[in-house]
């Protein structure tokens, strides 16, 4: 039977709109690399560099083979907390989930590692980076999509029957990417502890700048650059008509999303700027690019559902939560080199309360129901009248992205501590990352040859001769 | 009333269209961020950094608060000056203007601040640059772009009367864009004097290199990527065909104005390569950039409406006027550490009256009328056959944005300079704007901990003790 | 006669389709020129970046002028050989060819010279790098292209008769781009030598590292995302229903091609990384950086018809294949400073290969009939079934090429090199292109005015008075 030429344009349409989208989300992997090499040391520039490759091409074999299945595979037995078919895309191509859907949701996996990888910098070892990255991209990060995104997950606003009667909206993932990351990050770098010389014998803290502004304000730009297919890009479909409405349909709020989005970020930044200038009496680059990041990952969880003023709302808290638990982590010696577990575990929890607040109701049921009004009552923001169910919810994401990660990601960290696997000598700490496991430093000056040493045999050397 | 399918393809076609076409006009703040950077001495590359993320974001919230109203707001009474409604985006959207379209808009407002930014560099006070930015981007630029490209702008093409029968073709902005900002930034650059040591006891130029060209060419390559959304993306919608033909449409267009853009581009950087072979004794890689660059400001007025061989003809003498102005910059002692004032201002000049000499009347019945031919008469190019009014209408833009961004930003730049906040003191400026106003530079070699000075009074009393 | 509304739909679709393709495309010159830069040592940055950028400028004029024509012109008799119409886009825009397309091949040719550009880095003279870089993507590419992909080509599967009853399949280039490439590349090492110093006097291999590994991972993110153009891209047209099908059409194929070059890009990249620490004992960034782009390379031919399972296949063979060409390469004295000829040039012929082996029926069908099965019989994939057609196509492909480019671009080089203008002087190679030839450094460190030297004749200076 061939295709009508209706719903060959629809396909056609809709893939377009989901692979460029998965294109913009995959430069946000490049983003997260510039963004940590220059936020850290030049020492150990190469190392985080690699670690970013490697959770792209790690992740595209690991989320082939079963990191899709476990977040969007339905079996006969639809089971709302793990996924149990389309191993290695087998029986894919179907109805629902075309190839460019499976594009887009492996470009969100390989951004997960990315932000765990930025609290661990620049102090564990390449070995226990691959396996964290492999468990954490393959398995946990998964099974938290497959709960929020897929049908037949438990906490979906799509599942029936529906979590307090709503379900949790995390429409592009401030929860189940952000924070998963971000708890992630911060059982690693506590397992860890700081590193060497961050705080001094008196337990004071001594500032560690990044050795590139450039770097990081160049992987700002590309993030905000991705987000544009993160967030706006989550409709997964951008032909599809709201019937209430003369003229709207998702491509409607595909925009108001970009809108939003843009908004948040900008107002985050803004606040950063004039808060930091109060605080630390100098206008700082890169606490504006964080917090601009932290607007964005606030904003993530309900872009789609809300008004474009209360995205300006989610920007200015997000800005402040990121500045108060920076504090915070001074405060308890916690050592995150890219704030990661503060940007995305902060604003991210922030972003699924923010949600339960705000969400407008013509908004929840246009991205859940096509707009099809009236056919199911669906809670949205407390604040604006939506009662208590959907902040609910939220709460019950927040909770259990804690718990899960937290018992999945804490013990794997304890292990490969205990294994005395997880982190580098202190001498190796001290000579960088690059010249004792990567086979040299990242940048060589103006020279003939290469006469800075290659191997960390050679450094060893040279250091015990002088 | 549901809407129709057909209207749905429509809106969903058009809104990918624009909505990645804006994506790309943003990623040209971060060309301009890695262009500007790379070119200014690495003293200063974190407060120009900054001036680059802060254009965005602050402009993000001033364009949504007021600058789209004022461009493009239209109220019962239809001001041919400015704009009147959708404040904060009040009745947006509408039959004519979806999110998509302001979001398009936003990414160009927020690229005017940007160009101005690289004329004052190296020696401007940060809380001036605020001022300024907001100040042209919420309301000096909106006001030209209702002038140009609303349908109730006095310059328009599509108002009526149209002005000597024809109304200024602009189509992307070469006057509205680029002369805007380039004239703001001369006058910013006038009125601040050059950067010390600029010129010599003797008056003689002391060439001040930026501190890093893969960064300009970085910077360069994706002002180009980014190009290619402001110029084909300004058809706003590319679902339209022309009745008078058998197989086209604005997709014809789009495509033809993505080459134009390219061989003016590519035209300009070839002469200039050999230009400056001849004037200076070597190929000169910089200057090859900024040719292109200022190719692509010559076409963008009349990228839609020219042949492609015209498009050479633009970029060759853009080329030239780029060389010209830099020489004549020199000898009239005018410091603009990213030839912004010349680039943007001067080859936006020859862009407008270029586009008066070339304009195809077929293309621009096309891009302006949807290729609806006969319905009513369009003046176009004077050396096409296509008489005096809209070589005459050019010409009218041309003067208009001199004299209004003059009237403006000349007197704004001169009561900051009054009010001494204008300019940062000598000693700041020798030290470099990063030690003094931005805790630090950019910039950290192989070291443990950051032994550099990170405050302005642990840099002068390190000069002091010296 | 008016359009139909249906073909105005068709006709955005695809245009949008293939528009951003090519902007993705173009992308990938912006990932060289850093992935150059980084891969080459400062002294040298300059002089690779300009060559990245006159590439495109170069190759905007030429491809216009007359490489589009030779490479798809159909004048009245279809010569098998070259295109002979479409000078300077006259005609254009056809039935089958509209700006767009041409747009689309202009990203591919400028592609070519980048790839042979690094081959012959750090000792060429720009001179003769712009009569190279001209003839390389103004004719042979074109006439390469003409033969694989025009209708009229003789080893195209769309031409009729086709050769050996199947034609050649090389989907968006393995051989018609980076083979051309990396041969063409391959003649200009061998014919200028190593560098100066690359052996020393006993002739071992003394490594010269390039000077900075974050642009080299730049570039290897920026061609990943511009490969998403590149492969996925090469439908041309998305909007294709398969008549055989219920659902499917060119829109999962495209999807589809972007799985499979994922996946091969990533098990290429981790083989090297596992590789790589088993023969040299680290985890080496750089290698996993060309493992990457090596599988991209190989990936380029067979992406459009092969299953996911075999782009694993295509990655991991691909890894060896680099690894152990670079082996030789060493073993050969053959200093290729980007190993742009083990890379492009070596993988490439592997992925002409492996699509003879390994090319699905239906999928080729679906490719290049539309999926009208039964009409016509295919060859396909040797080890799955297909016979030797196909794989006795890709051999006779591989070998033309291997014939043409060193028939034309031997000569060419050793023409140069009698003539004495193909490589720098010892001293000024010594001394580095950027300062012998483009007027100074790239970089320039903390300093108040210029003192470094400017001109090679201070250079020299400044070193005799030492």
């Amino acid at each position: 039977m061939e295709l009508s030429w209706e719903s060959s344009v629809e396909e056609s349409i809709n893939a377009i709109y989901l692979l460029f989208s998965a294109y913009l989300v995959f430069a946000m992997q490049l983003g997260f690399a510039m963004l940590c090499a220059g936020s850290v040391r030049a020492k150990n520039a190469m190392n985080i560099l690699l670690t970013n490759v490697v959770d792209a091409a790690v992740g595209s074999l690991s989320y082939f083979l079963f990191g899709f299945a476990f977040a969007f595979g339905e079996g006969p037995n639809k089971n709302p907390f793990i996924g149990t078919s389309y191993f290695a895309l087998k029986d894919v191509p179907t109805a629902s989930y075309d190839y460019s859907f499976f594009l887009y949701q492996w470009a969100f996996a390989i951004a997960v590692a990315g932000i765990t990888s930025g609290s661990i910098a620049e102090r564990t070892q390449f070995g226990a980076y691959l396996i964290f990255s492999f468990f954490l991209s393959g398995f946990v990060y998964p099974v938290v999509a497959h709960w929020v995104w897929s049908s037949s997950g438990w906490l979906s606003p799509n599942s029936s029957p529906r979590l307090f009667g709503s379900g949790a909206i995390d429409f592009a993932g401030s929860g189940a990417v952000h924070l998963v990351g971000g708890i992630a990050g911060l059982w690693g770098c506590i397992i860890e502890g700081p590193r060497v010389g961050r705080f001094d014998a008196f337990g004071k803290s001594v500032i560690m700048r990044g050795h590139n502004a450039t770097l990081v304000v160049l992987g700002t730009f590309l993030l905000w650059f991705g987000w544009f297919g993160f967030n706006p890009g989550s409709f997964n479909k951008i032909l599809v008509a709201y019937p209430t409405t003369i003229d709207q349909g998702h491509w409607t709020s595909v925009g108001r999303t970009a809108v939003t989005t843009t908004l948040a970020g900008s107002t985050a930044g803004i606040v950063t700027l004039f808060g930091r200038r109060m605080l630390a009496g100098h206008w700082d680059a890169l606490a504006v690019c964080n917090g601009v990041l932290g607007g964005f990952v606030a904003i993530t969880s309900g872009c789609a559902v809300v008004e474009p003023w209360a995205a300006i709302v989610c920007g200015f808290f997000a800005a402040w939560v990121l500045i108060g638990l920076n504090m915070l982590a001074l405060k308890l010696k916690i050592d995150d080199p890219l704030e990661a577990a503060q940007l995305h575990g902060g604003c991210g929890a922030w972003g699924l309360i923010f949600t339960g607040l705000f969400a407008k109701e013509e908004f929840v049921v246009q991205a859940y129901d096509a707009g099809l009004a009236g056919v199911q009552g669906r809670a949205y923001g407390l604040l604006v009248g939506g009662g208590w169910g959907l902040v609910g919810a939220q709460l019950v994401e927040l909770v259990v992205i804690l718990v899960w990660v937290s018992v999945t990601m804490g013990p794997l960290f304890y292990l490969l501590h205990w294994l005395r696997i997880l982190r580098i000598s202190i001498d190796e700490e001290v000579a960088g990352l690059d010249i004792s496991s990567h086979g040299g430093y990242a940048y060589n000056a103006h020279e003939e040859e290469d006469t800075a040493p290659r191997f960390y045999g050679d450094y060893v050397r040279m250091h015990n001769n002088s």
